[in-house]
Parts: structure tokens; C-alpha cells; sequence
């Protein structure tokens, strides 16, 4: 018997092993292939020799927490109390579960939209609560129509990705004021809002959940600095909550991980003391453009890209194969990596698309453009 | 409404805080304060440089775990699977944590043994199961006979530790024997073992539940690297498990942190190329020799200690205090940090005992040590 009976290994570690195993491009799971910022491996270097390796504060690193502070407050006129409202975790994914099995009961539901990146799931279920799959409109916008006749009572959370992975939407102002008026009407209702490319947006400014008027009171917004900083294997993460959401998340936290790796922790603060985190939305931005001006020459139809660092293109042109096995296709014949959308898909939906990421050096872009364009 | 209307904030919290507010010296919450081997930071400084800063593999670094197989074939005599029988995890606690999620169901019982190191109970509670607490003997071994008639067709687990933390009791083959025929008659009792301090063990020899062939296929070990060498701020531990629970331990870690600490991960990996982990049994041997010879003269009675690096106390012939009361005026009045026992207890029995950690180098332990004799 098994309380998860439904769940399966994670799309990113089939298709990161299998990328492995053909020595194929690895254009699957997000992570940057390229060097870190050496003024951040400097500060470890010097770090590692400091007596850095002890149990830091359960709510983290106290300068690292008025670090975060700080960035709250330049980048979104936002003032947050450190030791209160910012909670250090391991990696979003560690903030998301926890959040979740401190603030969902028993029977509760929560409305998780559809395609949606794919840890949301499992902890819901694991608190005997039912998650309830809201579609997102053709054009991967929030229909909030559709979510609006989804809350119930017995609603707790909406958990909202802005920007979005996969597809790379943001929220807008007008998204934001439907979702308010929807929790107007039901005052229980707790977001989750799932912020871990908030730094990595484009043409768009991208809102943070936690700066509205309205949501501030009833929001946890979780951050990734493995995002922000291409330190993904760091897993250092963070969640900003209202004091009263945050003490039950705390008393979860401390029993289930207690504290979090700190020299890493304290690298990133002393990093913070003198880097400026904005640059990263233009390098990705750059990043972006360059690797859709090499599909062009490709059969790929690229879909537009506001935020993340996943692209997602339709091989519709190409192929009619489901798009797991295009994906195993393109692997093993044109060793390229990627990730099939319908896996983000609650029933597993095949609209020919797939994701992929652009967080790589140019050389491992170009490359990889190549191989696709000879398909 | 909270979901654990009975948990605060842990006792390791308050007593570390109230430490550093006083300036007190620190034995309360368990962590070495001498330097770390500079083989082992001189190892992560190297690493820094290398790209080893994105996500590792779910299940942890792969030469990682083949290592902890070798060490456990070294330490124990027992061959197990390095890719399928041990998982990385961002320390103990997340281990522990991930561990009882996965396995324990509504309306389950799990016995937790009176007193206990404190993270046992949440994760139960959350799991809407119900801990079952039986209090160890007063001389600290377990009360098989109590632990028998506690157990019932309801009983999902038994967490034991061992070396016990806050007493230090380590567990005998005898008491293997006896709950090994307890299990017998429940066969769908797991045992949930916590041997954070295997290797810090003293006159007796520790056995690892998982290498009994009557539990092999029925425990979850559980060890911490933090202990073993000195790193505990580093939150990288692992669990041996077989296949079958693995596999539903897997499928819960991986949505509640995905991965842990790369740099950390491949750091401890080549460290263990180079060193030998028994070691740490005769430092901590020697300290606690010296720091029991130390507070030879005090009025403080020391009760045995066969592992763990904490010295439990008892104070009964200095204050008929409350220990919490005594150990903050340890603090305020003589500048010395401990834990009260009756922290560790279900109902906060009061026996009149605290708990000093003795991982600290001599010089610490010295000054501590004059402090106590002066009360
Ligand atoms: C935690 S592995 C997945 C990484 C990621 O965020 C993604 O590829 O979508
Ligand atoms: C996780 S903080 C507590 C450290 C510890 O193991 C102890 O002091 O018992």
C-alpha cells in the first residue's frame, strides 16, 4: 500500500538520466550549464575556511534575512520584517511542501491550475486534501471564470506560478484584481504563490503576490536564490508569509528540516552585500532572444516566452508521435534533451509541445539549435 | 487554527538564543565548536571552483552513495545497494521527516519512547496518527514489556534511537532480541531507526538496527554527516531502507526538497576517499573523560554516559528548582548553557537533570567546567 499510488519518478530525472546516458544536450531540467559568478565562488572559498558549518537559526541566517528584506524593498517598495515575515528553506520545493502541510487539513481543497509545474500535488495529497485541477485558458492565461466556480467553502489555497513554468506567463494587474475579488467572496482561501522566477522576467514587470494590498494578509510567496543566483544544487529558497501564516509554517519547518545548509546560506548573504540581482533578468532576456533567432530556420513553432528560462516550441510540423516519445526521439536521434508538456498535465494532455531550457552558455545553445534545425 | 496547537518552538532554540544573549558559554544545543579538518574545507574550496553547483541526482551524488555503502560494508559487514537502498538527505531531521510522511497513515500508532530528542511527534501528527509514548526504564533501556503491551494491530512503527540522545544509552543485543520478538507478532510494524551518532560510541560496540537479519527488510536508518564529522550547519544526512519502502520514501522526498546541497554532497563523497570515519569515537571519548573529570569536584551528579556527545546531570543535591528555572539561571548567574530534561518528555517530567553537549574544544570545556564547580 502506498500513499502516493499515482506518483512516479519526476520528469527531470527520466529525462536528465536519459540525456546523460545518450550523452545528449541537456535542454530538460532547468539548470544554467554555465560557470558561477566567481566574486560568489571567492566568498565560499573564503568561507569554507571560516567556522561556517554549524546549525545556523531554524528561521535562517539573521543578516541573509535583512538582506532579503532589503531586496523586498528595492524591488518592490515593500517593507517586510525579517526575523517575522522571511523564512529560509531548503530550495522552493522544501517551502512549498511545507507551507502546504502547515496551513491544509483533511478535506480541504486546493485549486492547482492546469499545466502546472509538478510538486504541488503530491503534499496536498499527502495532507488528505484534494487538489482541484483548474484549466488555464488556450493561451495559458488564468481563466478566472473557471477558477471562480471552482472555490467552494471547503476552499484553502490557490496556488498561483508567476511566471509561470512551463509556459512563461506572467500575471498581470487585471489578473491580479480578479483573483482578489474571488477571495473577497471567500475569506478562508490562503495563496501560495510560486514566485521562483520572479527575477527572471522580460518585456513585462513582473507583480510579486505579496506586495498586494489585498493578498499581503493571506499570501506566502516563495522564492528560489538556486533561480536567481544559477546555483540551483545550493538549494537555498525562502517564503515571505504574514506572521500569523508563518508561525504555523515554522512549527512544521523546525521538524522537518530544522535549518538549512549555512555556508551556503551565509555566501549568499555576503554575495547579496554587493551584487545587484536585476542583471539576471537581461542576461536571461538575452538568452532568450538568441536562442529563438536560431530555431527561426527550424520547424519548430515557438510560443511566446515572458519569463523563466524555458522555451516552449510545438512540433506539430514535424511529427505526429505523442510528445514522450518525440521527446525520447529527439534524444536518441538528434541528441537533444527536453521536456514533454503534457507531463504538467494533470491527465497527461499531448498538444505536441515541449519545453525547453535556455539557461546555457551560448556554445551549448547553438549547438543544440543546430541539431534542431536539421529535423 | 493551527494544525499543531501544541508545538513551540524548540528547546534547542530557546536555549542557543538565551546563550548568545548572555554571552553564556554554549552546551545546550548539540554542535562542535572547534575547527572543522582542513582536509575536508580545503576539499570545498577546491570544489568551489568547479562547477558543482547545480542539482545532483534525486536520490543524492552517485559516488556518494556508493561510499556510505562501503562504509557501511566496512562498519557493519553488510552489502547494500548504493543506488537503492540509501538516499541523501538534507539532514536527519528531513530524513526523519520524509521518512514517517511516507509510511504512516491516518489513525496509525507509532511509539515514541519517553523521553525522546523532539522531532519525532510532529511529523506524526501530521500524518493525523497518533503518537503512543512508553516511558523508558529509569535507568534508561527500554521497557520491552511496556513497549509490548503498547503495541496493536494499529502500530505502524517504533522509533527507537540509538545512541540515545539526551541519555546516551546505547542498545544491547538483548534489546535487539526482545523487539525483534515483538515484530514478530506484528508484521506490519516498521522500525524507524535514528543513529545520528553511530560512530560516536564509546565501551560498547553500536549496532545498526539494519544490519539484524530479522529487521533488515522492515527498518529505516537513519545517520547524519553533520555528527560524524563536525559539519552540522553542512544538513546533509542519509537513510539505509530497503526496496519496497524506498521506494515510497523516494516518491515523498522527492516533492518535499527534490535534492540536497551539491557542493556539501561531493565534498563529504571526497573526504570519504581519504579518511576513516572511527576516529570520532575516541575524540569524543577523551572529551567526555575530560569534562567528566573536570566537574569531578562540582556538586553536580554525572549519570553514565556510552555515547551521543551530551553528559546528562543531575543537579538534586545543588537547587530544588525546576530544571528550565535552573538552567536559565545557569545561564543568567554562571554563564553556562544547558538543556533541561524535562524538555524531551511527553508530560515534561521533572527529575532534576540537564544536559551538557561536550563536543567543545578543551579550552571551552575548561572554562565551563570552572563555572559548574563554583555553584
Ligand atoms: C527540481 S528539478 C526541476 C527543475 C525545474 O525547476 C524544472 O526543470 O522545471
Ligand atoms: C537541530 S538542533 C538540536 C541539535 C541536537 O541534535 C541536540 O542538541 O540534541
Amino acid at each position: 500500500m502506498s500513499k502516493l499510488p499515482n506518483i512516479g519518478t519526476s520528469i527531470f530525472t527520466v529525462m536528465s538520466k536519459m540525456a546523460t546516458e545518450h550523452g545528449a544536450i541537456n535542454l530538460s531540467q532547468g539548470f544554467p550549464n554555465f560557470p558561477v559568478d566567481s566574486l560568489l565562488t571567492d566568498i565560499v572559498t573564503q568561507l569554507a575556511k571560516e567556522n561556517v558549518h554549524q546549525y545556523l537559526p531554524m528561521a535562517g541566517y539573521p543578516p541573509l534575512l535583512s538582506n532579503i528584506a532589503l531586496l523586498v524593498k528595492k524591488s518592490y517598495r515593500r517593507i517586510i520584517l525579517p526575523e517575522i515575515e522571511i523564512l529560509i528553506t531548503a530550495g522552493a520545493t522544501q517551502a512549498i511542501f511545507t507551507t502546504i502541510q502547515a496551513l491544509v487539513e483533511t478535506d480541504d481543497e486546493v485549486i492547482i491550475l492546469d499545466p502546472s509545474y509538478d510538486c504541488y500535488e503530491a503534499p496536498v495529497l499527502l495532507c488528505n486534501a484534494t487538489p482541484v485541477r483548474v484549466s488555464l485558458n488556450d493561451d495559458y492565461t488564468p481563466n478566472w471564470d473557471t477558477i471562480a466556480k471552482a472555490c467552494s467553502a471547503n476552499t484553502k489555497m490557490i496556488i498561483i506560478n508567476n511566471p509561470h513554468n512551463p509556459t512563461g506567463k506572467i500575471l498581470t494587474q487585471s489578473d491580479f484584481e480578479a483573483l482578489e475579488s474571488i477571495l473577497k467572496k471567500y475569506p478562508k482561501i490562503i495563496v501560495l504563490s510560486d514566485e521562483v522566477y520572479e527575477y527572471i522576467t522580460f518585456e513585462e514587470k513582473h507583480i510579486s503576490a505579496h506586495t498586494r494590498i489585498n493578498l499581503l494578509n493571506r499570501c506566502v510567496m516563495v522564492s528560489s536564490f538556486g533561480k536567481s543566483f544559477h546555483v540551483t544544487g545550493w538549494k537555498v529558497g525562502y517564503l515571505v508569509a504574514p506572521e500569523h501564516l508563518m508561525n504555523e509554517i515554522k512549527k512544521v519547518h523546525q521538524f522537518l528540516v530544522f535549518s538549512v545548509n549555512s555556508l551556503c546560506q551565509v555566501a549568499i548573504s555576503e554575495y547579496l552585500d554587493v551584487v545587484s540581482i536585476e542583471g539576471i533578468g537581461i542576461l536571461y532576456q538575452e538568452k532568450r532572444d538568441h536562442f529563438r533567432e536560431l530555431l527561426k530556420t527550424s520547424r519548430f513553432e515557438l510560443l511566446p516566452c515572458e519569463g523563466t528560462y524555458f522555451q516552449v516550441a510545438s512540433y506539430a510540423a514535424i511529427s505526429n508521435e505523442n510528445d514522450v516519445d518525440f521527446c525520447k526521439r529527439l534524444i536518441t536521434e538528434y541528441g537533444v534533451a527536453a521536456i514533454p508538456i503534457s507531463s504538467f498535465y494533470e491527465n497527461g494532455k499531448d498538444l505536441h509541445l515541449i519545453r525547453f531550457c535556455f539557461a546555457k552558455d551560448n556554445a551549448t545553445l547553438e549547438e543544440a539549435a543546430k541539431r534542431l534545425c536539421k529535423i
